[in-house]
């Protein structure tokens, strides 16, 4: 992809809603990167003054206050609060741009003259610094020079900028919860486990960077291993006996042993 | 943990029994490191010739003309053979080790006057180099002496050598097939699930690393993200209606999702 950098003779002026994790990264690498912001709104407003602080800007309390006048409206907000939050917002000449990977882009308020997404395919969570330059950044937008400008602030945070539409980025987003949130959720089961054997979860911190490392240099088709891959029965059927406790672990271990024992033995349980 | 060296004057002789991935790997590394084989078996026996001759060891066809002089026998085979190749291996004076997490010690025939296990807790695929100081060993033996042999032949391999038993040795292997092939298959729904729509793996291959890395600097429960995690059911159910035409993803999405909602919100589905 190509690295766009914004013409010197131009300062966007931008106004970021939300003080989340993702706001908190997004906004201080924008800003760290020359964007201006003229202000920042947070329902926590004492977080919002901090946030504001940290990005030489000004806290505003009330979203009708927001100013009219800037070229960039983020709202770094949650699903649930975003049609909200832009109707509260109102009209503004502004492009006003959502950070979901599920929302349509056209959730936005109707009174918003020009609309636009901009999704990072990253997990972000407090007190975690993330890089973003490697992180694939998905935009859409409703006229190709809004799809300019936000390909070149997108470019601003990373190298990898891909213009999408609303399918693909559902798409995206259900994969990535298959690959970040359920895999997270499995670590926490692991976790689990082995704390009620008093064992620590560090044991298993070189076998979890090296499954990550492996499926993304070759593919998971080929880096899967265990029990169920080499249909080995015997040890499936020790596991679930070991599970006979854990009701919620067992089901997980079922259904997705279930999984490989078809994809690759062609075995239905 | 502390290092061990095996003394100067001591050369240990070992034969090293079967040409798999943890063949390649630990007998690699063991001999990179001083450990003498005089033999090496396999029923692949093209393939015995070829990793012996990079042991500088010498391929022997059958089992029972293995030496009987040696100080250690290295049994790298897979579980299901592993009572097989032992009583064929038979009668001999030095000590026979498995490196299975499920089998226990005393599976090994009762011909061998002394037993032990050596279990690595990594995952191990074909033309993929593992480096193994920082994995941790889980070792087992019948005498203090033996763990103490067993001891300072982990060490050449890694920094974290731990003495266990059978029943914690399958709990840790319980929890790595969570972590571990549990987490590569939901990798595998993934790329299945975009490759679907034309889309490719490697845009996930960031989020996988960074949901590794979070998860091992904090813990998992603390890295939970997700629509489940925050209890947004509008995404949930939107993802289910996409996965109408993907039965066994939906059956994982389901079970997973109810561990989580269940765990963070004490809503049970």
């Amino acid at each position: 992809m190509q690295k766009y950098q914004l013409p010197s003779d131009r300062f966007m002026r931008a106004v970021l809603i939300g003080t989340g994790r993702i706001a908190q990264v997004l906004g201080g690498t924008l800003h760290a990167r020359g964007i201006k912001f003229i202000g920042v709104h947070g329902r926590n407003k004492a977080r919002a003054v901090d946030f504001a602080l940290r990005l030489e800007s000004q806290a505003i309390d009330d979203l009708k206050s927001v100013p009219r006048y800037a070229d960039l409206y983020l709202l770094a907000v949650s699903d649930d609060a975003l049609a909200e939050v832009s109707a509260q917002l109102g009209a503004v000449d502004g492009l006003v741009v959502h950070m979901s990977g599920t929302v349509p882009a056209d959730a936005l308020a109707s009174d918003h003259k020009r609309i636009g997404v901009l999704y990072p395919l990253q997990t972000f969570s407090e007190h975690r610094a993330v890089q973003l330059n490697e992180v694939p950044i998905f935009i859409q937008a409703q006229s190709p020079d809004d799809l300019a400008i936000l390909h070149r602030l997108a470019s601003l945070l990373s190298q990898t900028v891909i213009p999408t539409h609303d399918e693909i980025r559902k798409q995206l987003h259900l994969s990535a919860v298959f690959a970040c949130n359920f895999v997270n959720a499995l670590y926490d089961m692991s976790a689990g486990l082995l704390e009620s054997h008093g064992l620590n979860f560090n044991l298993l911190h070189p076998l979890i960077r090296e499954t990550a490392l492996k499926a993304t240099s070759m593919s998971p088709t080929l880096a899967q291993t265990g029990p169920a891959r080499r249909a080995d029965m015997k040890a499936i059927a020790k596991h679930l006996t070991m599970l006979e406790n854990n009701p919620r672990e067992k089901t997980v271990y079922n259904v997705i042993t279930a999984y490989l024992l078809e994809k690759y033995h062609n075995i239905t349980l």
